[in-house]
């Protein structure tokens, strides 16, 4: 019987013909990540297995979620991962103020390509899967062994087989399309499994898209989400990366556990409700509601904070004015993408419209810092999760959506839909 | 007997013909600030006191310290003054993105102007002095029932008159001079006094310079520190605000308990050491010694966050790199000075030497956020208060130093002398 495209990867990886779901095997790690929550904690496990990496090329460190530092404390855990990649000599330290968020800057960087076996310890590890990568989130135990050994198991996973025809419609984006899905097969849809997405639609998708789509694919429960590698995919890669690569192919006989066919044309602008990513409302039925008024928009994070992000919500912002009673923090994801923001007006545009601009940085998404809520507050957010609590107060509320529903709602003050921000103006 | 600047200021607000130091006087106040941290505090003692606001033209909110909010608890105060502001009607509230730090927005949104008592609920308050007013920090109780009743007693401060003459030299600010003053007097070398800034080399300092001095009054121990309202300050005041003023000039025979004379062209870059202001080393000094490694560098704040700081900061950065060993902090004070940076090309700058750009805040400065530090850690800050403990850790060490300084410090790894940049590349 065939093999899945992660199959495929997990078979090579592990040195062996063929996998099969439910097989446990040992791969081969290509990257391993940490960030500055998970690496200080795996440090002292490491410590207990290794004197030294695996590899100083493939352990990756990025103190990204509470920086620039917060407090003590997460001064403390930048510093003690700062020092270990001093020690180390690892090539891939992502220091403040030089880099971004971890699932933007290692794609960005070129730290990870396609057809490789990539662990990170930070649940949206999922997110490389865009670049044809088996790349996926695991805790501090593992990802400690991954840095000493360069070596995992993992179990197999079985597969479902997303269909993707079709072209989304100007206001609808990678966003709408992955809480779509997950609305449609629930949090723990795909628990433990590979998201495979495949389709003629997928090349009406951009890059950042299918980053999007693959970074959420952790809040349908998958193991890991995946996108063929198009001529898009590899140009991308070409253009970011020197490392070879990879192209792993579903074979055509592979089996899927589910088959689920989405018509690209008939998503619509798509909000997750409180308290789930799979609580999905379209933006026609939030506009039959009473109005959703909000205190806060958060505009970036490992999910929405790429260049197409900030373009989508620039151009629904340009000219307009964030509602009085809303504040907007913009947060774009890397360095790189910031100085893209400014040469292209986008700074400006959000700076005139009210918003405040931070550097790369988690900052507010899991209520770390730069827009953490208050009880009561509302927030329309582009990030990941809206569990309870997970921004702020445990009586504040999160609403998921796109850069562009999120730049309408800005505006409006409510949650708002983009395709009609011109008759409000 | 003849009255100084400050007196007459004082005298005419008590709506008295003349007042001398020591005397306890009623005086009415044209501006009441207080912030995030202040301002919550404040509110409960406000309502014992009133149900609405003396002046709602008069009462200023911004919520500047830990903001984007940093935590639950920062959310909530800031959600306490957004509130009241909202109930009460205030004219000024300040809000997160649209604003900036309290003692740069105030002069450039014109609500601070020449000839004004003000009181705010901040130490640095003393920085409107620059525009020729009366303006000092109090307390909570003071500042609530500033807000409630408009009115608030003094007593009247005696003055030390600063002759300030010459020019300074190239990589020379307000920042060396004030810090060289300060070595000169000592901390409380001017307690409860008013520092009287005179002299022709007034002319020769930006109003820029006149702000990062009296801004750092406080740390003399000054009830305030103030200029005379010269052509360029009469500029300045004209550019940004609409509010009637008044000039006052201290009488030819007012009394001083101490002139001091400072010779602007004998004024080197110099860095206050840890742990008071007052601990001032010149830059030649300091390179006569072993070289003090460091691991920060932040630019901004209050004191040093205004366009000149910016500007003084990127041309010595331009075409140089952070160092690697060192992470670096860029805090422009409002939203005009960020954009007025884009426009000139300084974020670039920044971005490509290697800085984090943030969002105006009060940021690292009392240890907030954006950058706290670690234990052992060392900082170069053009911040106003180096203090045990002050950014972070009670291990960490702070060194004052002008945004020149700070940013030959960022390239070096070590605190630098900006005149010598050009040699080290």
């Amino acid at each position: 019987m065939g093999m899945t495209m992660t199959q495929k990867i997990l078979a090579a990886h592990a040195g062996l013909d063929s996998v099969s779901a439910g097989q446990l095997i040992e791969a081969k790690l290509d990257v391993v990540m940490a960030n500055d929550i998970t690496g200080p904690m795996a440090l002292p496990i490491f410590r207990e297995m290794a004197e030294t990496v695996y590899d100083k090329d493939k352990v990756v460190l990025v103190p990204d979620h509470f920086t620039p530092n917060k407090d003590i404390k997460s001064a403390e855990n930048s510093k003690a991962i700062r020092e270990f990649a001093k020690e180390q000599g690892l090539s891939w330290f992502f220091e403040q103020g030089k880099s971004g968020v971890e699932h933007a800057i290692l794609p960005e960087a070129g730290v990870v390509t396609a057809g490789e076996c990539i662990i990170g310890a930070d649940s949206h590890t999922c997110t490389y899967g865009a670049l044809g990568a088996f790349s996926t989130g695991v805790g501090t135990t593992d990802i400690a062994t991954g840095m000493a050994t360069g070596e995992l198991w993992f179990k197999v996973p079985s597969a479902i087989k997303f269909v993707l025809t079709g072209k989304p419609g100007p206001y609808v984006s990678g966003k709408d399309i992955i809480i779509h899905i997950i609305g449609k097969i629930g949090v723990d849809g795909a628990l433990y499994k590979s998201m495979e997405f495949t389709g003629d639609g997928i090349g009406n998708l951009s890059m950042d898209d299918r980053f999007t789509m693959a970074n959420m694919a952790i809040e349908a429960g998958a193991k890991n989400g995946i996108f063929p590698v198009d001529e898009q995919a590899e140009a991308y890669i070409r253009e970011h990366s020197k490392k070879e690569y990879q192209i792993y192919t579903a074979d055509a006989d592979a089996e899927y556990d589910q088959v689920v066919e989405i018509r690209l044309d008939e998503v619509r602008p798509t909000v997750a409700f409180p308290h789930l990513p799979g609580n999905a409302k379209t933006i026609d039925e939030i506009e039959a509601m009473e109005p959703i008024w909000i205190d806060q928009v958060v505009i970036g994070s490992c999910t929405n904070g790429r260049m197409e992000d900030m373009r989508k919500a620039a151009a629904i912002l340009k000219g307009h004015t964030v509602h009085r009673d809303v504040r907007v923090m913009v947060v774009p994801a890397t360095q790189k993408i910031y100085k893209q923001c400014i040469a292209e007006g986008l700074v400006d545009i959000f700076i005139d419209a009210g918003c405040a601009v931070n550097t790369p940085s988690c900052g507010p998404c899991m209520g770390g810092h730069m827009g953490v809520m208050a009880a009561g507050e509302k927030c329309v957010s582009t990030t990941n999760r809206n569990f309870v609590g997970r921004m702020g107060h445990v009586d504040s509320l999160i609403y998921l959506a796109s850069p562009e529903v999120a730049a309408a709602s800005a505006i409006a003050g409510c949650i708002a839909n983009p395709e009609k921000v011109g008759e409000r103006s």
